[in-house]
């Protein structure tokens, strides 16, 4: 059995004085928009009228799916372990940004199918060489389960007690897109074909594929658990379909909630992460500030879900937490402009008539 | 007369070459988004496959207005100077993003209603102590015009001639919403009514009576003119409704695109001055970046109009040029992927299958 996560909702007895701050700066009420309601969330996470994420992090955790042997992904298995060598190289998108931003990476192999050499960015905290194919079987045991999730526990830990203030999570691995759309699928008890979107880029055709071998692979494991899938338990359904580095990533999100650490949420795969982390612990949500709506389908239907807003909306469908960085400099500027902006009081500006 | 411009379209030349970069970069093909759409277009602008915007420069054009007269702001017009004093001190949400992303902030006095003191970070080409009020008689006169423009020309020469290269505008000016509401309408020739926003947060009366003002001036001025506001020339435009910031706003696009240097267009009252730029020499637009959509209703139409497919969608309405300095990390994210990601041969990772 995975840990327990115990998780307490930020308090609101900030939030008069939060609102009050946010509406004295020299602005028109509300014209910051979004930025305004990130900085009242990340007020009250913190519990300061200056919440600061000058120390973020970003996580990628990496690992391979049996289910790719059923001609889901565009692209082959061997291409995590090369995306993961190119994320240590400085190569990959999240990369660049990261370091646009002077942001720390790290890169973790909770399963990718190969060994991977050392390498001061890479942690290895390898389950398995990938999950199993679900399609035929369970994804993996209830021994692997415990340690995906305490893989992302022990890394939301290294981070926090080093004073990290923003966490941020990413992933790879060719056919988490499959894997994703098929935990959403048994989560949320919608159809897999609303579910299943492109991923790297698959065709109509392949996107049907994709869905039937999601309903498949469903269908299974309810013969196999005597149990609907809406009826299973958070362990149930990742034994059953779950990916190693989603259930690492959604470990990494209870974690960090428990410890009251913000963290960013990126594209659809984090999304799912997000969803089944809410099945264990529903609060884990006040923590999640969500960077993106990407191109894949399947999320703004997630999104509606998690009635969350995210910051941007650029078309992307590329994941390894390319979002989440990109929206980082945003989430600052919630902060500093809290932190740095006159009051209508200190810089002599005339109020509204009304 | 106000300046002619000389305004060259990109040469498509490098197209082919830029496009392929693009696609070779370690992601699924299209993957990054808007963010490929940007480096296309910066690429195109400086006919370079590395293109860079590590010299920007924000200037913020202030002016008076005087239709205030007609109670169509929530604001006195005295907060104009208080809030360029407010830039100058760093207390502006315009200034702390700026100070955040290490961007130099210049403020530009055209026409506000006070005089205002020397600062190292002021400009001061002031055309007159605000606009007159264009309900009653024309806003300027025609050497008023010719000022305005060429303050903005002088501005994105000064800029350029140092190096710089993008160009952030942003505006000032209690009044200005309505100014630009009655420009856009006589522009695109639709109603004033859709024309006509909240501003700094008018209720739906305000808003009518705002577009009563402007149908009321806009009638008043093609009865003195004897044409009908769509037969205006951009001349006769702009001396009966424009205002001296936003005027000079355009100047500074159409130098800035004469000199084929990217800008950025902040929010409604920019896309306006961009709008009436386009009139002048419509080349301009294949140097313009749209920062974001705001929150003023009028401006979705004017996008929409315009085919701009902005950056952000944060439900700002603040103008100063805060939505373009939001997205400038962005901006700048574009250009870095093109020039520091691996391609695929250069990573060795595997291509698609397809």
């Amino acid at each position: 059995m995975f840990k327990q996560f115990s998780i307490q909702a930020p308090s609101a007895v900030i939030e008069t004085e939060l609102q009050h701050k946010i509406d004295n700066k020299t602005k028109p009420l509300g014209a910051l928009g979004d930025l305004e309601s990130i900085a009242f969330q990340l007020g009250k996470i913190q519990q300061t009228l200056i919440p600061n994420v000058s120390k973020p992090k970003m996580i990628v955790f990496a690992a391979d799916h049996g289910v790719v042997a059923q001609g889901i992904s565009l692209f082959p298995q061997e291409v995590t372990p090369q995306m993961v060598m190119n994320f240590l190289m400085g190569g990959a998108a999240v990369s660049v940004f990261c370091a646009q931003h002077n942001v720390p990476l790290r890169v973790v192999d909770v399963g990718v199918n190969a060994q991977l050499n050392e390498h001061p960015l890479l942690g290895i905290r390898k389950v398995a060489f990938s999950s199993k194919d679900f399609s035929q079987q369970a994804a993996m045991t209830s021994h692997e389960l415990e340690k995906a999730i305490q893989a992302g526990v022990d890394e939301a830990n290294l981070a926090i007690d080093d004073g990290v203030n923003l966490l941020m999570f990413g992933e790879m691995g060719i056919g988490n897109t499959c894997v994703s759309s098929c935990m959403m699928t048994a989560l949320i008890g919608v159809s897999a074909i609303d579910c299943a979107g492109r991923g790297t880029g698959l065709d109509s055709a392949g996107v049907s594929h994709k869905a039937q071998v999601i309903e498949q692979s469903l269908t299974r494991a309810e013969q196999v658990t005597g149990q609907k899938r809406s009826a299973w338990s958070a362990q149930t359904l990742a034994e059953q379909v779950g990916g190693f580095e989603i259930l690492a990533m959604a470990g990494a999100m209870l974690q960090s909630a428990e410890r009251q650490t913000a963290f960013v949420v990126d594209g659809f795969i984090c999304s799912v992460a997000l969803l089944f982390a809410q099945k264990v612990a529903p609060s884990v949500r006040d923590y999640a500030i969500f960077a993106h709506q990407s191109n894949e389908k399947a999320h703004k239907l997630l999104l509606d879900h998690l009635q969350a807003e995210p910051i941007l909306s650029l078309d992307l469908r590329l994941g390894e937490g390319s979002g989440a960085i990109l929206a980082y400099p945003l989430i600052q500027s919630a902060c500093l402009f809290l932190k740095n902006m006159a009051s209508f009081e200190s810089a002599g500006v005339s109020g509204s008539e009304q």
